[in-house]
């Protein structure tokens, strides 16, 4: 059977690109200006740099290479990861610029307003984990887009009418993304995507491309989740619950991997997603976390659960629902975003003494969460329809995971 | 010949890695706290922060990507180096604890104790470079508990009874952890092992991977030797030290690697290993070293001396004595901190005017390193013969160095 | 065909290794100490310390895997570019000493002059990415050398007749770096050279290993642009101007690429090269940059400017001129730093009121870079006539690009 190509990307990503950064450069012509006070607080500043380039490390070079663990996606993988991230940065800059440009008509650019859009490009990248392999970059830089936009709604959402704090709404990255994805792969799902995808395997090379992914962010997770917090014991205790929770959950992982093989091997796979979903549930809990063995507890049932669900529900939604998760993301963020939850709820009880007051908080805390998934499927439903469309020319099953639908293979890319 | 499958670790790893990680967990919630007042140093705490980062960095990613050069082993080298690292990291802080439960009956944890903590892990990590390949991973949890205990052993019983400092201990962890590893080695050698192991060899992507490994290693070295220092000349000099030994025994690594070669090529296994010698030798004698070229030359007998070992004796070692070191720990870590423990000697002695005082002080050093290596090698002689019972399972001779023996291979991976 | 083999390098690469390193430590035994003041500043120092680690990152780490992409050639793009950096970081401390030692005979090193002489190192590696995989590591170590020599003495003269500000010199290094790069290996060109060699090319693995080097320079430019600047509003001006730069740059390079595409594929090459492009623009001009949208214009014309020509320029620079350049240094490098000067200069004279000083000005400017262009161009054209002799013993055409000339190879370094 002689190979067909996949659909011509030049026509539609070029001009999108061109278009939307053009954009961005006409509104920040337009209003945005460095912040001229931030230097004021240099020295917060100079302390935040380094942290912010730990992000920096886990946004760029974790997620790229996370993504880089089909044996013939690795380009599409870390390429198309950075080409999304810088578009979503700046959307995120602009688009939480709103606040100071309704007091000042001005967006005031600074080193924190930096690390929150890296923050909801994270979110962005976690939607994307879902479809990896079955879109093109055109269809990728508008899901990240609009992840971005609605990220950032909801986090205006909670905080305008719920009086979350900012830090709380942060840490629903995972949530948001996860639940985003999941229902934007569920309305892009393809007929007989039920039964696997050819080239959608890991190989001996990329399991080891993908490790060092996972590494960069199991390293610098402890970062992401103390950024947004100043100086003191308070960042202090998150930067170990995170450290501790993130040590259990790798341990779990590999012991619930070995546990649930019949023939007692480990699947690599497990081991790089799961050692995560410690610090995704530690993060939602954080705040309230004041014991080591609180952090380790948390980081266990995270590693626990996660494994698990990626070992048995991974398929069975795929089956049941034809929901197909490349990257597992209801494992890794969704179900450990919701235990977080889940601990912050039962900590936060446990601390008051009052049981009106208790069941008050219980309600709003239930709110904030059904608001955050509620928002976050629908708008991952629109999106899907949006993006599912077929002017994007989305690849072909066929083309499906591989590289050559979108690069120009290296075999011919010899040096003229 | 039909293949013969390696021994299914199920019943071994998964109870092993539940029962130390619920053990660990009990033990904080009875005795762990995060230390209260370790805010009030919040700024020396975000200080070394960043330090401590590259210490992860070296730990997490430095070793584990060292250990992928094999080819077939990739997976393991870098998986099990986190699950051994996590379970070190966490039985090192509660040991390290000891001092403060003798004072208030709590294990108080802070920022230094978790970089105390991955100091002895990394003493363990050395340690292993000598036997993976040859070992499952419930082997190697049990060997970098051991190896943890006796590390921390060691450091106390050198303060308490000789009243060696802190700093001067940690920097102990490459001898005690190469000498802790050769006996190990020795212990658990195998008939027949004189000849090569079938798959024991490094490829020409797996070289790049390791390629990895040794440059984080090497480049954060200065921040692993400092970070025991507070800020002020001495830890400048500490860290301009070791980045000169470092940049010199890369150097002499490739210069003497060529040189012995007939053919005149460079072994890469040379410039990985050798490189980070001048990294080890000036760890044990920085703190004596006023002046560059002090540096420089410890760096460049360092890097000769650790490559002409690399060269030389490890094929010896084996034929001599059995003793099959896997990373060649004996010449990266062993010998270099011998040279920088006898460096230490030199310049001290250098420096006192008194005769006495130097005979005496001769006499106290020589002990120093007598209690260190006689604790590592009967402390790697005991974890030899309780790790070589079969009841670990350890894989046939056939499937050393193989990640099928413990992982589900990739290629039976594929999403369902 | 019989294989013939590679020259012997043993009787040239250990003596010129072991002859440079005893000289540096005699130089340095003679002449250098460590700045017995600089911890006076232990504040700054720890502050720089954590931006060193950056740059070294970028310097060692960076370039290391970025020439990494030649599908056999992988361990001689990272292995000799830790050597040659070692080298040149030694030889650049050893010459921007001169200025101490004038004073007080004595060559005082701190954290600074470490940073210094990486940022020179920068510069002979981005020369030497003109030339890798046709030359020795003999031939490198000598370029590295005298492209340091005439990098100081660059900023030497700028700064003694022109009174130019360091920061300005140091951002040279792309400049330099590339004009200098070109006319070695234009010097040095072979005949027949304009048929591509068998070997350069790239393929699906070693694609991903140069990824990472690109995504670590990348991501830790900022600090690089920012490193030699002191605390305050410009240094986090100068940090955000080069982020949304490169940004950008990485938007257009895959928009141009797709774009020149015929079937709308993009090419992995100019993601990897010209994303830096941004980088190389805004460092030469960002004194001047005010306002984001300023940084983010320049770093979209770099960025197309860069793609369009290593798509179409590269080509045609070896077809017409025998001009091969491996890494294409021109594109990178070259006119994004005529770019940025031509940023820079406009910038001036907008700001300027008065027509006669914008006319001095302009002169004053040009001359700089006329001065920069004619050294790095006539020491590139010397370095390259004495490189180029054949004692030096440089590969043949058939063994460009192969690990296999200069390194034991791995199948063969099995242990014994």
């Amino acid at each position: 059977m002689a190979p067909k190509y996949a659909p011509n990307l030049r026509s539609r990503l070029a001009p999108l690109l061109l278009f939307l950064q053009t954009g961005f450069i006409v509104i920040c012509a337009l209003y945005a200006e460095f912040d001229p006070y931030a230097f004021m607080f240099g020295n917060t500043s100079s302390k935040l740099y380094s942290e912010f380039q730990d992000v920096n490390v886990m946004v760029v070079a974790g997620f790229g290479f996370l993504g880089t663990f089909l044996v013939r996606y690795g380009f599409s993988g870390s390429g198309f990861n950075l080409l999304v991230a810088v578009i979503a940065t700046q959307w995120s800059i602009i688009l939480n610029g709103y606040e100071s440009w309704i007091q000042s008509r001005r967006i005031l650019i600074d080193l924190k307003s930096l690390v929150f859009a890296e923050i909801c490009t994270a979110s962005a990248l976690i939607s994307i984990g879902t479809v990896i392999g079955k879109t093109n970059p055109v269809q990728l830089v508008l899901i990240a887009i609009l992840e971005v936009s609605g990220f950032i709604l909801n986090g205006w959402l909670l905080q305008t009418f719920f009086e979350v704090k900012p830090l709380y709404c942060a840490m629903q990255l995972h949530t948001f993304g996860a639940f985003f994805g999941l229902m934007l792969t569920w309305v892009m799902r393809r007929k007989g995507s039920e039964t696997p995808f050819e080239k959608e395997k890991m190989d001996h090379k990329t399991g080891l491309f993908s490790m060092f992914g996972t590494l960069f962010l199991w390293m610098f997770w402890a970062s992401l989740n103390s950024i947004l917090v100043d100086e003191g014991e308070r960042k202090l205790r998150i930067i170990l619950s995170t450290y501790l929770a993130l040590a259990v959950s790798a341990v779990a992982a590999a012991a619930v991997s070995v546990f649930t093989s019949p023939r007692g091997r480990i699947n690599l796979d497990h081991i790089q997603k799961c050692s995560l979903s410690g610090g995704v549930a530690i993060g939602v809990s954080m705040s309230l976390v004041h014991r080591p063995w609180v952090a380790m507890t948390i980081g266990l049932a995270a590693g626990v659960i996660s494994t698990l669900s990626l070992r048995y529900l991974k398929g069975h939604m795929l089956l049941a629902f034809g929901c197909h998760d490349t990257c597992g993301v209801l494992s890794v963020h969704g179900l450990p975003g919701l235990l977080g939850w889940l601990a912050h709820l039962t900590l936060q009880i446990n601390h008051m003494v009052d049981r009106t007051t208790a069941i008050r908080f219980a309600v709003f805390h239930i709110c904030t969460l059904l608001i955050t998934l509620s928002l976050s499927m629908s708008m991952g439903v629109i999106t899907g329809l949006l993006v599912k469309w077929s002017f994007w020319r989305p690849p072909q099953d066929r083309k499906c995971f591989d590289d050559q639908a979108f690069w120009e293979f290296p075999k011919l890319a010899k040096k003229k």
